[in-house]
């Protein structure tokens, strides 16, 4: 899909081979996804089985209020994680804001599902998406999980069903794969994820679960996914603005130490591209943009700026009108108190120099008109104070993204 | 207009006669708005002269970048802030980013009104509201004072005058004004105000021009305007999410020590009902939102919570879809880390509770709609932990918003 920018210089250049299948392409992953009348009538049920036990990491949401589903999850992790074998995910409730019952539900779906896969309760990772503060139903629940063991299979078709079975406004399911090698041993990471809100500051649900047949430690594996969450998904997310939900997973193999070289590349490539399914598939987006920031003092004032401009609803808005309104990026850039010089930046369009030193404008704006037509619109703001880079992805705002969350429940 | 809310029960209540007429009912104000031609057919310049030497006091955007008439306007009261003796203000272009050619024409601006008037260039506070990143057309400026010059007058039309002369893509000026007893003399507190914006995180322009025949000293009135503000135009717009031209002026005649007892409540109902009327005009807004918290631990979380679901994307669109939709109350809540307990919430739709503790929903779906189709919609979210109070203010989004500010420009 998209290769990822290369915002961090000193990795070096690993071969990546992009595989198609998601999580379907990791071998010993299991999948299945099933209609178990969450929702009315699309997929709403996913179950993921490994046919041996993994190594289990999350980075979940930072939200005060937690879904039942996530915090039973991180208890599974604690007691279990290195042996993990399941994940379930439903779609259409986020089992968050339902107390004590919520809490006993996400129990007993993992207790189901650990039954019927011949495994133990904590082995089980259970995760939600969907409308807070109704309850599961259970009993759907119960007869979902029956069909969707018996449906479990390896493979493409699989990955997509379960993929599918996950979404709730998105338009397409999100799947990811790359292979690469360590000398001779060929290593695959895959992964499916939902998301299709415009994301921070809106805070809606993403999730994603990532496996990979690398082995590694537990420790490794845990760092590993911290430093890739940090260039990808935490780059349409704003920290601290995320749903009761949110969650990342990611499993590997039992291993000792750290993880092979190439690893972390691969890695970081399947979740940005996740990411950027994310963003492009935002609700009711039109456009995608990917806001570079260069030129920075630190990584810290890059990616605060750089989030700071995705985030903007009047540059989304400016976007989503082709409107060449600079001044809104300048504006937004300037709002998070990341220490800009206002007189070093220059801004840059699609690569050609939109605004130069000194807020003089070189485009004119017939021309920055043409190119914000585009679909894939990349700014590039250079704050001429440094040499940190960060870059941060996003979407427009139109007035679809109004209808679709001004009537989602009903 | 709006009684304010009683956020701070240790104040004495104080008699208020609500005026009309804005700025324009204090003593010793004259007003002119005019056509200059900056924007196409209406008025585009306002000018405020005070017949005697007055303090001067501001609160201004922490927006990094900002506008050369701010910059300018700061400077001047530092020079000349217990002398000030007049404001122009254009709408239809911001100044901003206009580099040196910027800072030299909000100069000339200052220069040619105080030439007009008088006085000195420090005496004039200036300010701009409208497009970033282009220039004034100041032979269109400078026909415009002289006529605006000649068109001082007193009074209240002449205040609607300089509030329409402000606006950009506000709907109505905004307007108020409030006159307290302190004994038998009476004084008065008014102003006029623009920004439609939905604020934050927006960063829409909003301009307050304030004044009052109080007298006291400047140390007392900056005091005064700080404090007001924190509970009324920082109660709609983040701090640090504010654009490049943001500011409030306040204005007195000189005088020694502290203001008397009246005035700091008469100056917050003038500063609230603004930032009210701001928030009812919000783009495209069809409703408005008071959110109050209650039963926090201190003001800072009261605060930080308020603002955070009144800046919610996905709370103003389910308000704006009339969708009992409060899980997304409940999610922006929680995202601001101010330190929820996720057991003793219960919220109030209307003042009707809508969620008791642990989630439980008392108000049926049809209920709760019912009570959202209401075009002035209270929330109140009881934290259940402490004693303190904050009320924030806001709109839905509409796609009426998306329309207006994707084609802000064209």
């Amino acid at each position: 899909m998209i290769a990822p920018s290369s915002s961090n210089g000193q990795r070096e250049a690993t071969r990546l081979i992009e595989l198609r299948g998601g999580l379907g392409a990791v071998p010993g992953v299991k999948l299945a996804g099933v209609h178990a009348g969450i929702k009315k009538r699309k997929p709403d049920l996913a179950l993921i089985a490994f046919t041996e036990d993994q190594n289990g990491v999350s980075v979940v949401t930072t939200n005060e209020i937690k879904a039942a589903p996530l915090l039973v999850s991180e208890e599974h992790l604690g007691t279990s994680g290195t042996k993990m074998r399941a994940v379930v995910c439903n779609s259409g409730c986020a089992n968050a804001c339902t107390g004590e019952r919520g809490d006993r539900d996400a129990r007993a779906t993992a207790r189901q599902a650990a039954a019927l896969l011949g495994v133990k309760q904590t082995q089980v990772v259970i995760a939600s998406t969907g409308v807070i503060g109704i309850y599961l139903p259970m009993d759907r629940v119960a007869k979902g999980l029956e069909r969707a063991v018996k449906d479990l299979e390896e493979g493409m078709e699989a990955s997509y069903d379960a993929a599918e079975a996950i979404m709730t406004t998105d338009n397409e399911p999100k799947l990811a794969a790359y292979a690469f090698y360590d000398g001779e041993q060929r290593y695959v990471v895959g992964g499916i994820a939902k998301g299709s809100g415009m994301i921070a500051p809106n805070m809606a649900t993403m999730l994603a679960f990532v496996a990979t047949n690398t082995p590694m430690s537990r420790e490794a594996l845990q760092n590993e996914l911290r430093a890739a969450n940090e260039t990808t998904f935490n780059m349409i997310s704003v920290d601290g603005d995320m749903s009761t939900n949110d969650a990342v997973y990611l499993f590997s193999p039992r291993g000792k130490g750290d993880a092979p070289p190439g690893f972390a590349e691969t890695l970081r490539t399947v979740m940005h591209d996740l990411a950027y399914a994310m963003v492009r598939d935002g609700e009711g987006a039109t456009k995608t943009v990917t806001m570079l920031v260069s030129g920075a003092r630190n990584d810290l004032q890059a990616r605060s700026v750089a989030r700071a401009v995705i985030n903007s609803n009047l540059v989304k808005t400016a976007l989503h009108g082709e409107d060449p309104n600079w001044g809104r990026v300048i504006a937004a850039a300037g709002s998070v108190h990341a220490g800009l010089d206002p007189d070093t930046w220059s801004l840059y369009l699609n690569e050609k120099l939109w605004v130069d030193r000194g807020a003089i404008e070189v485009l004119s704006e017939a021309e920055a008109h043409g190119e914000l037509e585009q679909t894939a619109v990349h700014l590039r703001l250079d704050l001429g104070i440094g040499e940190a880079t960060a870059t941060a992805w996003g979407c427009d705002l139109s007035k679809d993204y109004v209808r679709i969350n001004a009537s989602y429940r009903t």
